[in-house]
């Protein structure tokens, strides 16, 4: 009879993150909490993250990984976590592919000759001097393309039309980023000469192409593989909706270019009890090229190093340091976090908690934790000075650390995930609508004030939340 | 004591535009305003007028006068009227400067390097290989350059950043529209290398930029002149605020390049009672080349050919003949409408009534009329008509015909207006976005009720409108 209730136990510890008594509990101090109050009312009146983005997009402006502007974003972080008065500033080589947009053109040739609004996928091929034409064969599923005989697809440019919906969540990207990674790589093994889709994004009535990376990992498995507009996508498929053959040609200037090395800027508060354990925090520093970044991840950057700017501006600094990391080339897949979870996987206990803001600008409205069990008080804690700003504590859900700090999660980082309103995200994520005007001050405002309340009190934490080698495989957190 | 009374009659007469005793008053019979209504139902759940502007958009795409399209846009023309059934399909030739895009990229150079979205406008000059660069001089308004000296100008890029609002009417196109078309030749004079405007557009967060005509007539006159979209206006004038010299680089691969040969192509549907007299109606063939020319003016082109269709299929042909009038370039000077007003001068007197739908594709919701006094009963015939699907009778104002027909009106055509709500209409005008998601099937259906059912009624009347040489100088009706 003991049986029973035991399991139900350990599945409702489970799955609330209750602690248990062999735990030791982890707890923010008073005086932590009272000042993080404080941090989070301060924050939401202020304007630092709103200036640091617009500073970024404008005198930076678009930053693809290895482009013409990655040194320029480097040195502009460097001096903008100085001008902070951030206490250590460094950056960490990352070294990754160099794949480079020069120019794209696209059209239907035939029946109704017109020109097409696309934009290459990262990892792309190039065409021939003077395009590739050929004919266009729709899937209605990425499961359909898989099932697809090499003799449909051969020789062919494959076209698939998932349409994106606006959710709060954004979870319709999980499809349209798959189709848009996974989808060249089986066209490229069925034979196919191209790869189209419709753009991964919610903007149904712009012709502005959503770019992104493909799973080609390979320049000698690249095919030519675009995204079209919405617009572009509608047009194509009431063209093929005739009935008759369809060819599209496909003008790509872009590939591959041997390797480059950019960096991983960092910049720390230096904690003043224990300097070498710190709270990571961070967004990515490149962002795609069409537009300039601000929502992806402008933002990030500019939440995350003004959240430290404010704990800097305490009358002394915090007990565990506060690292801002702006990682380099999240875009191409997760380089600079990959290549910060490689150096500092030795060092994953130091990491008291982390996580990293990739998902625009909307307000914070979800927190959820993957922490020790003795760790869910603090967290709780954390939870209940972030409400009154609009943040929900959701305890059934892990933390996964945010893009690139997912990857020091997997290596056993304790992680929240600070999930923010993404409705409108899909609309300027990876096209040249991401600009600056699409950032309202106060939301802004608002994930300071969330990243600076949470990361202070981490540091001053009565104990840790977990970190070690390997802690949180049970979440899922893989690298 | 009678002066009074006389002169506050004659000054009604003028407002109101009622029939004097001296006119012959035109009427519309019971009968033909029995089928007018019935027409205007039928009309208003059809879909004939959406599948033209599908087909349009859709099998010719861009129409850009003397463009690859143009051809295959008048071919379109010609099978799309004998598919419909009219009686008679013609064309009548349109001579014009043909101007070209190529290419077109923008950046700024210095300080913050970076690219821009931008287009060329009509007839803008190209730059030399290699492009130019030059440093940007803003003004506040188009007043404030006419004040210009040439020392502020010479040699610079001049730029104007008027911010257009969201208006049913679209008035503030007005100020946007003169920015772009007599703002280059000014600066052009003053000595600017090039010019740079605000796109003439609502969508303030859209990064499509507005083309449209320059004032330029002469190609040596003509200097480089484009329109940033909005957000990059706006990122040019944050540049700016830095209080830097900012230097931007056009590369423009556009200009003049001879002349072109197209044509106007007209439809009838043929008067069984006065076949030489004929209502008017119509839009422009042509569009700008970045969208397809949905609302403008493929909407235009299928409400008339939609109208005429539907009173085609009535058990008899109208009385008068109803003309509908695909025109020839009207995007860059109403060459179409010129050249129509032109050759059917001596004919003034033969059009019944006339105008031009080229204002999207939002419902009808005013009609005014520039009509003999004795016709203004039949005008009032009509409003009563059209008033229960929204269009409302502004008696204080003149009928201008649209906007190839006001070339014919300033002949002395007797000319409505029918105002469309244009609150959207300058988000997608003149940009990419001009495609046939803008278009919502039931609006389409209000206009082609509106226009079947006034040219049926003016085609019924007995009597006339006015028409005659120079009839309706008074009302500003100007070539």
């Amino acid at each position: 009879m003991r049986f029973l209730p035991t399991l139900l136990a350990a599945s409702l510890m489970l799955a609330t993150g209750a602690a248990s008594a062999a735990d030791t509990s982890t707890v923010i101090p008073a005086a932590a909490v009272q000042t993080a109050t404080q941090l989070r009312d301060k924050a939401m009146a202020d304007d630092t993250g709103y200036k640091i983005v617009a500073s970024l997009t404008t005198e930076v402006g678009p930053r693809i990984a290895g482009g013409p502007a990655d040194q320029r974003g480097r040195d502009w972080a460097i001096a903008k976590f100085k001008e902070l008065g951030f206490d250590k500033v460094y950056t960490e080589p990352v070294t990754y592919p160099l794949w480079e947009r020069r120019s794209e053109h696209g059209a239907i040739v035939a029946p109704f000759p017109q020109p097409l609004m696309l934009t290459a996928l990262g990892y792309s091929a190039g065409t021939p001097k003077g395009g590739l034409t050929a004919e266009v064969v729709k899937f209605d599923s990425l499961d359909a393309l898989k099932k697809a005989s090499a003799d449909a697809v051969k020789g062919k440019i494959v076209y698939i039309g998932f349409r994106m919906t606006r959710q709060k969540d954004g979870h319709d990207y999980g499809m349209g980023s798959a189709i848009r990674t996974q989808g060249p790589v089986i066209a490229s093994k069925l034979g196919a000469a191209g790869y189209l889709l419709r753009s991964a994004g919610t903007d149904e009535h712009s012709r502005t192409p959503h770019t992104g990376v493909t799973g080609f990992t390979d320049p000698k498995q690249a095919i030519p593989a675009a995204a079209l507009s919405n617009p572009d996508a509608d047009q194509l498929e009431r063209i093929l909706a005739y009935g008759k053959p369809v060819s599209v040609k496909l003008d790509l200037d872009v590939g591959f270019n041997g390797s480059y090395t950019g960096a991983n800027v960092i910049g720390e508060i230096t904690g003043k009890k224990y300097p070498d354990q710190v709270v990571a925090i961070g967004g990515h520093l490149d962002s795609w090229d069409p537009g300039t970044g601000a929502i992806d991840d402008g933002a990030g950057v500019a939440i995350a190093m003004a959240a430290g700017k404010l704990i800097r501006d305490l009358p002394q600094r915090p007990d565990r340091t506060i690292r801002v990391i702006a990682f380099a080339n999240e875009e191409m897949g997760l380089w600079g976090g990959r290549a910060y979870a490689d150096k500092h996987a030795p060092d994953t206990v130091k990491h008291q908690l982390g996580t990293e803001s990739d998902f625009g600008s909307g307000r914070v409205w979800r927190m959820s934790a993957s922490v020790k069990p003795g760790a869910i008080g603090a967290i709780e804690q954390m939870a209940k000075v972030l409400a009154p700003i609009g943040v929900a504590y959701d305890a059934k859900r892990p933390g996964g650390g945010g893009s690139d700090l997912s990857q020091m999660h997997a290596k056993g980082m304790a992680a929240l995930s600070l999930t923010q309103d993404g409705t409108y995200y899909f609309d300027y994520h990876h096209n040249a609508n991401d600009t600056l005007d699409k950032i309202d001050p106060r939301d802004m405002a608002q994930n300071v004030a969330v990243y600076a309340a949470f990361s202070y009190m981490a540091a001053q934490a009565q104990g840790d939340f977990g970190s070690a080698p390997g802690a949180f495989s049970k979440d899922g957190a893989a690298e």
